[in-house]
């Protein structure tokens, strides 16, 4: 982002600003409130980077283990090219450049060799947000001080602190195919009913402490069929703030999302321009992800009724990293 | 690489030239008439990118899931960051930079975000050799034509490819630990004799079919004690060229290392620059591993006396990249 | 570019077809035709690399310093930030990071410095293009082989090779005054005839060996009032193929133009996509400038009725670079 | 630079600690006194982001244009590349990268076209200071608060206000020739009296007010036969605190150097790191330029005896830079 576009005050809010909008039901808490009530601050330690990955226990991970049953993969990760969901407003697609290709190489031997580079916000796919990606109130997750993100990175709650990570147990809760829509509208708030009763529909599967949730909207199939960066940043459905709570009693470990920011935009009435993300964040310390290709799995699962398995997301080591790209393998 | 640099035959074979040393043992097969043996072409179908991760079943993925027995991880990447093995001479170190930091922001609510890009090489650290990162005479992994990398990107054989793994069993030999030193010199060929004596070591752990092989040399230990990216560039212990024909009668799926190329530089008598390079991946489709690190792994093998483990490690969904950087987890 | 877009037919024709527009006036002549005509290959000896720029004689630019006669300099270059005029379907804009700010700096004597990173097409701005930048028929200006480009840059005919200019008298004729217009309408062909309108309304002023023309067609006016990236981006009104032989008589040093891509697109009827481009870079051997604000500059002419001034635009020296971006001063 | 770097004190300091060096003279002035007495806030109003470039008036521009007598021109950025002189440890060189080659494209027409893409830090070549480059005590020049540089930019005293310019006047000073040597010694402090001398042996050239001073210390020509940057790195001979006196009392425009810092390294008895950056930059207000190549320009003004001549060296509109990339054109 420019000097110019600070000035004039753009940034993630193109489109999403900071107001909310008007008639879509009762106005939601503060998040201040909320973020206070749901806090997981001093629960693992006062130095602790981790958050809610940190309920990823052995126990946990050997559980998960199990449920690789059928021997199938697939990879959640959106493709890392010029041609994704990015309008340069905020952030640009990845830029892919090759350094060599092998044409014009002087090894004697037959040797031919290719490489290349590439240059990419680390949030502009299929990605991680790290703990110091957002915050409020002069302080990051567990209350290390705001100052720990400076332009050389974040010293707190950094990307590389996941990287012995993101791996267990996962559930697919698919809420377009509850709902019976191809995708969700922007605007949809997700509520607690909604989860649960996807979770009725989808044979009762538990979702429980140390739990790696993915919510199904929808939102990557329009994209897939549109093709058109505008209308998939404009707005999105999402989680609505009241999910910070439901996620919060079952002690879910992280959680991820077809759409670019994972809650609702626009924010719901009482809102603010990203409060779910300040609460989950923040407060609660999850780790969330986003831009996720579900579809394949979604269909996998309708058909064959299990939407429990393996997942393994590790994120890249980027010293001082507030965010990774991440392409995620899910393993039934 | 700029046009100066090409111009004066500079690349990859900087401190690692085009010929053999001497007095180093019997003269090495050629790697085309070797090649030409070990070859798998046509074996997943004409049209197979993938390669060796074949060898990786549901029935073998089902069985890695049943090695997660304590909970354990290992994060394998190194840090990405501007303090990596790289000297510039070649590739340069991940370049990372904020472009966001919650300062200054304007949002009234108290929102705070932070946010980053990297720029680097996509084979600057831990990593994955795509299919098409290597190739001679024209034609690439199961006869896919050379012509296929442009600057554009490889439109055969690319890491993508590969989006749908790299997960499986995976098993450590120890070579370091084997010849009881804490790093294996430049120039030290691993072979198949030691590679047998390490299983035999480390309790006769089996290597098999779809099995993704670690092999230590203790190159990253020595890195992490001397810090200088020279001496970690200048040469390498690493495998000799008969391993290429154990690991194609076992049906190693995949294979890794701690060194920065795998194969021991310089190369052994009668070999060429890279010649294994040529024979795995372009030859017998074998994705590669380089520069991981596998020093706390190794010693919690040593430990615990289990020397096998599933591995994910699956590569960014870089659309036409000849290599992904990768943060592999070692899962016990 | 991706590959995936390579393999579509994408890049720089997204917008401007490879196809004629109907009732436009009277087929152009074949441009490898008019080529072989204008062709300056040999006249400045077999290893020229800078081709028309090697008008610019001493003596001319003795003569070209003694039009600084009031003291005022006007820059022609477009803000390199992400504001720009680049969609991302081909290029982007440049994206400026910083890498220290000062904050947080160790330094007991209290010095703070900033620093910052660019990346950035070549000619995602204000820019020259080398004479390496376009060709047909596998040669590049002066016969050299189109092989000569490779992914290691630019082996023959680089920018690098201007840069020991590009400077010297410039006379600036502005089409849209001329037509009484903002700006001329996208596929407006500028005409040899407007071209010496534009002079006789000028005063007169005269266009010979080795001068720079720059050419008005408004079209960075339209970007200024409108900053749609994509209406700007979409055709342009520009140079019409008659306007080659037109510099060619004159002997012409070099042209610019606020445009994108100089020439009028969609093209002419008969003429194929970037047909002018093709027998100015590779035929006649000139560099051209696009995307120059020529605004304050043309406003400033209008008013003292002096359209002649000393020209400085010295490219960026990038080894191998097929383009510079360039922040010209027109100093009268 | 990561955050793993700020926090161990690295930075631009390496090589050049924040010490002094025992036995090199007599203590100089404490650079914040110094600064105080030769300060320009205020000067150009309480507004200015230009500095000193205001002394380049109308008159002297065209005075300037007068010494275009014999029509040379001497470039004097040196290339950008992956082999210029930085080392890494704080700025990388340039990375150039090709997106189109020529190869491979649809055009029917046989349109072929290439295009490249270049990472650069700002001052990894020939380059401007930024007045936002460098700052002490909270403040820019001119008094402007130093939180004006954020990690979206300068806000103020950014690059990008010295876009109408760097062009006048300028004079040569050979310190290296005045000593008879190929380049002083790392450490070696230029004094006013090396100034004074100079310009006594080059024919009494004038120094005076808008000039733009060039000093030659020979460290380029030391870096082109050694080609070792880390030896060009790690201090180097430099202007002596007591010149800023000598600058601001002739009211020069803008000074340039071949070295990398302009000032002397390590510094002299009784100064701190970047003391020199300091006073010049923050309280006069002047644009420093460094790593230029005045080795052709020397040898020509040795053999005709002219040291004086006309220089354009615009930087690039980098909208909130802190530097530039520059090829300054000197024109005889």
């Amino acid at each position: 982002m420019s000097a110019a576009e600070a000035a004039d005050g753009a940034g993630p809010g193109r489109g999403a600003p900071d107001r909310a909008e008007p008639d879509r039901g009762e106005p939601i808490e503060d998040f201040r409130t909320l973020g206070a009530k749901l806090r997981n601050w001093g629960r693992w330690g006062a130095d602790d980077e981790r958050g809610t990955t940190n309920l990823i226990t052995p126990e946990r991970l050997i559980a998960a283990g199990r449920l690789i049953r059928q021997g199938k993969i697939f990879d959640l990760g959106i493709p890392l090219d010029g041609n994704g969901p990015q309008t340069g407003a905020f952030r640009i697609n990845p830029v892919h450049l090759m350094s060599a290709t092998g044409a014009e190489q002087p090894f004697p031997s037959g040797f031919r060799y290719a490489d290349d580079y590439l240059f990419l916000p680390l949030q502009a796919g299929s990605q991680w947000d790290a703990l110091a990606h957002v915050f409020y109130d002069d302080q990051l997750y567990n209350g290390f001080p705001a100052g720990a993100v400076t332009v050389a990175g974040a010293g707190r709650c950094s990307i590389d602190g996941q990287a012995a990570g993101i791996a267990g147990r996962a559930v697919l809760l698919d809420i377009a195919a509850l709902h019976g829509v191809e995708w969700l509208a922007a605007g949809t708030a997700i509520t607690p009913d909604d989860l649960d009763a996807a979770r009725r529909r989808q044979g009762g599967v538990a979702v429980g402490p140390g739990d790696i949730l993915l919510v199904r909207t929808g939102w990557r199939r329009k994209f897939l069929q549109e093709r058109d960066p505008a209308a998939f940043m404009a707005g999105e459905p999402g989680l609505g703030q009241a999910c910070c709570a439901w996620l919060r009693e079952r002690d879910v470990a992280a959680v991820g999302c077809d759409n670019w920011a994972l809650e609702v935009l626009p924010f719901e009435p009482g809102g603010v321009f990203m409060g779910i993300h300040m609460v989950l964040i923040r407060d609660m310390g999850m780790t969330l992800g986003e831009m996720l290709d579900l579809e394949a799995l979604a269909a996998d699962c309708e058909a064959d009724g299990v939407w429990e398995f393996f997942l393994s997301a590790p994120p890249l080591k980027v010293t001082g990293g507030v965010g990774s790209p991440v392409n995620p393998l899910a393993i039934k």
